[in-house]
């Protein structure tokens, strides 16, 4: 054990031999950090580690990389595997693995070499830093397998980056309990889905009224006021000293999609009770109201309508929903009386904007962007606007063998030349992102030349001028191309929601807060939807991005974040709601 | 009545007078076609009236078109109809119209006119000469006014050329006996169908064996020794007085896809029917014994093995195949053997190479390249041979909202890349096609980027050092493409077969026969498989394409032709009998 500060303040060589077991035998990146010194914060720390490995030479990575034993492969075997690696594979239980097991492992390991020529490297304490089970391992395995090669060496360098971090948690002595807190409760609320097999947590279902009956429990033993309102909102308030403050709002949603994972949504309720909790254990009140919702539903999965929960929360819940039935015929209404609720009540629920100091959301990022950048959070600029378009494509069909190329008026080249334009033109601005999700030639035939061709397309943006525009040339591009090719186009609208852009003033505060934990401040557009872009209608807006690991995957069981990336996006709301200053208007 | 050679010879006023009529209001035609005199045939001034017709401007075709009436529409109320025009049209039944159906073509025009600005021309004397039924225009024009405008200009010159030659066919007294015949005859087939609806003739059906049965009458009477083989080919022989002579032979299939067209395979053998009993009436030999086959399947149909007519007459029929089964579970030995064959015979159908001169084939194109040239009839160069490919690409599926540009393996957008190489690539040589006729993203979303997408290939060309540089080509720029955005992919070949060249000496002799025909000897590529590809696996080969009318659709009930193309094309076959001359080795 040391200290943050004996390492900014002791020789050279001491820090370099401090730190030399934090990346496997690799004592050039503790030198080249050295230079870096003093360190705020043990984030900062850990990030300045992380930016020497990435500022690094391909040979200096792959060196690091290859510094590092098999998992349970070759080197177990023959004795050779270090010493802080050994420990942490055998806490993992990997000495404990059936012959089958082993085999599997062997495998793999075979495999893995060979397609890539490095040793497969998996921080096996896992996001909790509880360990992770064999299954999941041999499980992890298989999967990157199948990565191309530059993805997995930065899958690597990211796990040799999680190994590091653990390490010097054990070494500075630091317990990310925040984040443990989070993690352990999400694990609690995953247990109850409508599904056998993963998590799904449909709107009113049984499995969504003990979720919301255990954050009411939660909410009132971190010493709030909880309730659960009539659309099924969970709500806690820690009340100010000042009974005339405003309100400021911060949570989420706890419904899920289908075999979703278990912090969408959840993340930004579970880590604002966390947070009450330690403030109300240590006696601070803040200045205003603190607000915490967890939305009953956001996903649309029941009664494919979303933000029910927080259209509820800004009075512009559509009374007509109440007749919409789900699958199996159970109108809203009814669902909601069956639950207990008095669906004539909803009206009631909006609040009066004129209380509100504002309204900021934690949630996983849902996307690449901050593990890409090594970065265990971000601020959120705008929740895009997005436009959705059904496209159809009308050529000729004719016989692939006897019609020459200049004769043709083939749809799926046409949909070929408006899928690239789209690429192109959505690359044309950071925050714009386009996609043909959906693209097929009906009953389509290998000698037959396309005689029509469906796609789908999905334009976002942080601002609604630069997503107009897009699609503006978009569709006239699209009108092009089928001019000069001779097909025939229907273009229908499906969807057109504007974007939120966030509220500076919060922003701000939220990044003074980020730099202040030692993580740079970076900002980055939300492109999925979020309860703040309801929550946008009567109050300004913040969203908080924690990093989502594997590839960023998410609406998936893969989903995943860690402990550390919750502590700190914890502490950084605190911290938020500690130096929170209303704006000056 | 006149004659060619009064139009020949007399001076140009009489010369347009004559001919004023034949293109409706449009002196300007004779005028120029005059300067062409003289000509040797009908078929060079019908040729030589459309090509003024085709150089004119643009204003003149429109022009043209103008000059037409509509079809019973507003002119024909006002009473402006021509002369001829009104004759035709009544003769068409269109002054019997019901109240319903001259509303309907009332509307047709109106939006006809809307649409394209120009009269809808039809020669509603129809491709038979004998008239169009009400029921037929009315489909025609429905179907027509979904053309794109350029197309439908060029469609409606075509019948203003057709119209012409039926006029210029009864001023000069021209019957097109043979291609009269030939339709006939193509009518009486298609009575039998294993459908209902449409014409479906699978073989050994009943309504195969029913035309083979009529075949087999039809060559009888035409004068030829015929009889059904083992494999239900129907074989007619026109022996020559030379006993120990060689033998020519010709034909195509009278086995149909399901709901296909009534001359794709069935013209080259009522072709060649009504070319023997031509000779036969005039008592003329041939130097030469002539076989006429009615190949029992090429289509693929029913077993799912196709061209199993011309395997047997070439000797490579595989006896393997009579184990196989139809939809209904009844083997091909089986239906073999209840339509009166024995199966153990098909071997012995194989004919000796030594004993052939060569095998020629009449065939409609299937395609639209003699249709867009306004040419009769084509000489094919070569069968194209045919590779495919299915390709399956795996990228990464994400989120469309929060995956940032470029960070994206998008599976359909490495596709785009690949269907625009292609149809690049395969644009370079003339008689090479390339194409993409099955494109998909299984299970796409429009909110979720592509992380698979499945896809065919099929590459064609006339030789296949041509098709195989172009397969290299395509293959490595996958693989390139696919690279280059991080996408996996796995590429399988389904079908790899050799192109068969025609053999020049017969193509010569084609040519020559067409050019005494006064049509340009022009020359293209099959891009569809024929039974000439089996055939010259033993034998030169050589094929003459007709014109496919209805923008050159085939497998499919539109298909069509007229008499008088099958009349050019029964004269060149008859003409290149006559002065057919074994090669010189």
């Amino acid at each position: 054990m040391t200290t943050l500060s004996e390492l900014n303040n002791c020789d050279l060589a001491t820090f370099v031999d401090t730190l030399h077991g934090i990346y496997e035998h690799s004592p050039w990146i503790p030198q080249r950090v050295a230079m870096l010194r003093p360190f705020a914060t043990a984030n900062a720390l850990k990030l300045a580690l992380q930016s020497v490995v990435s500022a690094a030479s391909d040979d200096e990575q792959l060196g690091l990389i290859r510094a590092h034993p098999e998992l349970a492969g070759k080197a177990a075997i023959a004795g050779t595997l270090t010493e802080e690696s050994t420990g942490e594979q055998a806490r993992a239980g990997l000495n404990l693995c059936s012959a089958e097991e082993f085999a599997t492992l062997q495998q793999l390991n075979t495999a893995y070499n060979q397609r890539f020529g490095f040793p497969f490297i998996l921080a096996v304490k896992g996001p909790h830093g509880r360990g992770l089970s064999r299954a999941a391992i041999i499980e992890t395995f298989a999967r990157r397998l199948k990565n191309q090669a530059a993805d997995e060496q930065a899958e690597c360098l990211r796990q040799i980056h999680r190994i590091a971090e653990l390490r010097l948690n054990a070494l500075l002595g630091i317990e990310p309990q925040l984040g443990n807190t989070i993690m352990e409760w999400a694990d609690v609320l995953a247990e109850w889905s409508d599904d056998d097999d993963g998590l799904t947590c449909a709107y009113l279902t049984p499995a969504h009224r003990k979720t919301a009956a255990q954050l009411l429990a939660w909410m009132t033993a971190a010493g709030m006021q909880a309730e659960i309102d009539a659309v099924g909102n969970v709500v806690g308030r820690y009340r100010s000293e000042t009974p005339d403050a405003k309100t400021l709002i911060t949570g989420s949603h706890y419904d899920t999609v289908c075999n979703g994972g278990k912090y969408d949504g959840r993340e930004g309720i579970l880590l604002a009770i966390a947070v009450v909790q330690q403030l109300h254990l240590r006696g601070e009140k803040l200045p205003f109201h603190l607000e915490v919702i967890g939305f009953a539903e956001e996903e649309g999965v029941r009664f494919k309508s979303t933000f029910l929960g927080s259209n509820a929360v800004i009075g512009a819940f559509d009374l007509a929903l109440l007749d919409k039935a789900d699958a199996s015929g159970m109108t809203m209404r009814d669902a909601l009386i069956v639950a207990g609720h008095d669906p004539r009540v909803i009206p009631a629920i909006g609040r009066n904007p004129d209380d509100l100091l504002g309204y900021v959301e934690v949630h996983i990022e849902q996307g690449p962007v901050l593990l890409e950048r090594n970065l265990p959070v971000g601020i959120v600029t705008s929740i895009a606007g997005s436009s959705r378009y059904q496209v159809e494509l009308t050529g000729v069909a004719s016989h692939a063998g006897t019609t020459p190329m200049t004769m043709r008026r083939d749809a799926a080249a046409a949909a070929a030349e408006i899928v690239l334009m789209v690429e192109r033109r959505c690359s044309q601005a950071s925050s714009l992102v386009g996609t043909v999700g959906q693209l097929q030639v009906p009953h389509g035939s290998v000698n037959v030349i396309p005689g029509a061709c469906r796609l789908s397309l999905d334009i976002r943006a942080a601002d609604d001028a630069t997503r107009d525009a897009a699609v503006a040339e978009v569709l006239r591009d699209i009108d092009a191309i089928c001019a000069r090719r001779g097909i025939e186009v229907q273009v229908e609208r499906a969807v057109c929601a504007p974007a939120a852009p966030c509220a500076p003033w919060l922003m701000r505060q939220l990044a003074q807060a980020t730099e202040r934990a030692g993580v740079p401040a970076f900002e980055l557009l939300s492109g999925a939807g979020h309860d703040a872009m309801a929550m946008a209608r009567i109050t300004d807006v913040a969203m908080l991005f924690t990093r989502c690991g594997n590839g960023g995957i998410s609406h998936n069981p893969l989903e995943t974040m860690t402990a550390d990336d919750a502590e700190v996006s914890a502490q950084i709301f605190l911290d938020f709601l500690r130096h929170f200053q209303p704006p000056t208007r």
